[in-house]
């Protein structure tokens, strides 16, 4: 098998551990000798082994003067696990294949040096788009500290969220439903305004099994959430924050004591700002979330400049309606040439449902 | 080479009429003996030969005992011109594949009983479905006796079809504009609504070198629109209809005077009655439209139950904006379950934009 070959079975290993790492890099590796793979491991959950020393943990044979491939650049820092670099040391492997280098800057090829240092052959760069691809999230936090977000909407052929008296139950299929759920598990949080918790009363869980329920955030600019609904009344077994810029403590005093978390967000243009409210969220290691907003929360964000994806699940169904709602709210632009550009595009279909998924390219780069 | 291999030729063949054989179908007819393609031949051009004469015409020896691959029925009555079957008869043709039969109930099946009676060897059925598609149009006009309606739109990925100061140009990039030209040849009207003369006051012609203009077909209710408009201005060389329930005579005379065609139609909820439409342009040999219009002809028409196609092009931007224009507008319906449905979906790409189409599923078929 040719290096390719191994890094790619390196890439299937790593996404394992999609869901469970956070804010970690999904990583995976592999131990090969004699054209054999003696050894295999990925990043299983956040706090434990790396992929690299899961690999060596479990090899079936002494990994002396084997190669060892692995989709991201090995640690050579003391972080709640001892440097891999020195595991691959003391293991006796002779060659790294290594998939992209570590995107913080302050330790970027680091690994690679201290391993030719020893005498090690380094080969990086190796699928290096699908390794980046993998890890878009973690790369996008640990430079920006701030959450990658996803902007997720259902609509109709002609570009309805919702028919004219508001109802939205349901527009795209089970095998699309069911796709969210995957991406509420792999994403650490999940975003919605008070508008939503209080037209729908949604719980924003993962219904899957064994699905980790993404931490929810209510934005809620004048603390309107009801007391009795799902995300206050299930606070104390799902992580909730509700952010707000009501600074009234025997208001919010309710919240927390039902066990929500309160962020205070300063205001900007009358709502709250989702700039800092991203940087609040970083600092609280979410790396990333997905927008499951309404209109006008969409279009603030798209304003705000806080989304890096969009995802456009499309049903093959029309709603028609001047009245009916659209995923992106708000006054909009007035000139086409200074729409918000996307980049990118991916099709996938789910039944008759397709999902089409864009990177933002705002006109300055955010990162 | 197989039948299967035979007839993708034929098909081949068959679109070069693709545009100007209306509302006659497209047919291509491949003549093979010994293993070798002896003559070919498509429909060219209405009220011209037929596939099956043009490829016996070009045979470069004697047809005597060949095979002919042709992607309908042949025809069995005297049209524009004599009876196909005759031709097959007189050239000593002994086996004949067909790709489908002929759609119209009073004669399909009868061209192949007349070659089987005298002593033919018919096979049909060979890329039923390639065949059915091509024609789709000719199929539904023989059928219904309206033109086959193809709904098109351009829209942002979120749904707009114009910023919320109502400015649409440009939407999609090059590559899909042209696509809509070529579509413009393809199809033999093109209908839009007096708001969209008013606002944008199009030319609606075909901008393809040898491209044919379809007919434009304006629906105008009041009879609002400018004299001075380009499509009027330009109705003496590119016909032009204009729908209206205005009978004044002296007020839609001035039309008439500049080349117009005036199509009195009854009123319907306030607006023409667009199935009587629909069945006057089917009577004037119209057998298929693209539907232009704006948001609120769109609703129209798909409450009326016209529409057959729905074209999106989706390009990779937003737009955003409450007040922005979507592209089924009315008043919509109220239950998502009694959305209208599409099926058959079909994705292109063109550049960075996307074509979505899909066929329209009424509760009741039209057809």
């Amino acid at each position: 098998m040719t290096d390719q070959e191994y890094m790619t079975h390196a890439l299937e290993l790593a996404r394992k551990g999609c869901g469970f790492v956070s804010p970690n890099p999904m990583v995976g590796a592999v131990i090969v000798k004699n054209n054999k793979v003696i050894g295999q491991g990925w990043h299983e959950k956040y706090g434990q082994l790396h992929a690299e020393r899961n690999a060596l943990v479990g090899c079936k044979e002494s990994p002396h003067g084997a190669t060892l491939y692995v989709t991201l650049e090995p640690c050579c820092h003391y972080g709640k696990t001892p440097p891999c670099t020195d595991a691959i040391l003391e293991s006796g492997i002779t060659r790294v294949v290594i998939g992209t280098l570590d995107p913080n800057p302050l330790v970027s090829g680091k690994g690679v040096s201290i391993l030719q240092a020893k005498g090690i052959e380094v080969l990086s760069g190796v699928l290096e788009k699908e390794c980046l691809e993998l890890n878009q999230v973690f790369f996008h936090y640990i430079k920006t500290k701030t959450p990658y977000v996803v902007m997720k909407y259902a609509m109709t052929m002609d570009g309805k969220i919702a028919t004219s008296t508001g109802k939205s139950k349901w527009i795209t299929g089970d095998q699309a439903r069911i796709h969210v759920h995957k991406e509420r598990h792999r994403y650490t949080g999940i975003m919605v305004g008070v508008g939503t918790v209080i037209a729908d009363n949604p719980m924003l869980t993962c219904r899957l099994e064994n699905g980790c329920n993404p931490i929810r955030i209510i934005c809620d600019t004048h603390l309107r959430t009801p007391l009795n609904a799902q995300v206050v009344a299930t606070a104390s077994s799902v992580r909730t924050i509700i952010a707000t810029c009501c600074a009234e403590k025997d208001r919010y005093m309710p919240y927390e004591i039902a066990g929500c978390e309160i962020l205070l967000i300063p205001k900007e243009d009358n709502h709250i700002d989702l700039q800092i409210l991203m940087q609040q969220l970083g600092i609280l290691k979410i790396d990333s979330l997905i927008l499951e907003g309404g209109g006008t929360l969409n279009a603030s964000a798209m304003q705000s400049g806080i989304v890096n994806k969009v995802q456009a699940y499309i049903a093959p169904k029309l709603f028609g309606g001047d009245e009916a709602r659209t995923p992106i709210g708000g006054s909009g632009i007035d000139e086409p040439t200074y729409c918000f550009k996307l980049k990118n595009q991916k099709l996938t279909w789910f039944g008759e449902d397709l999902l089409l998924e864009s990177e933002v390219e705002y006109p300055c780069l955010q990162e």
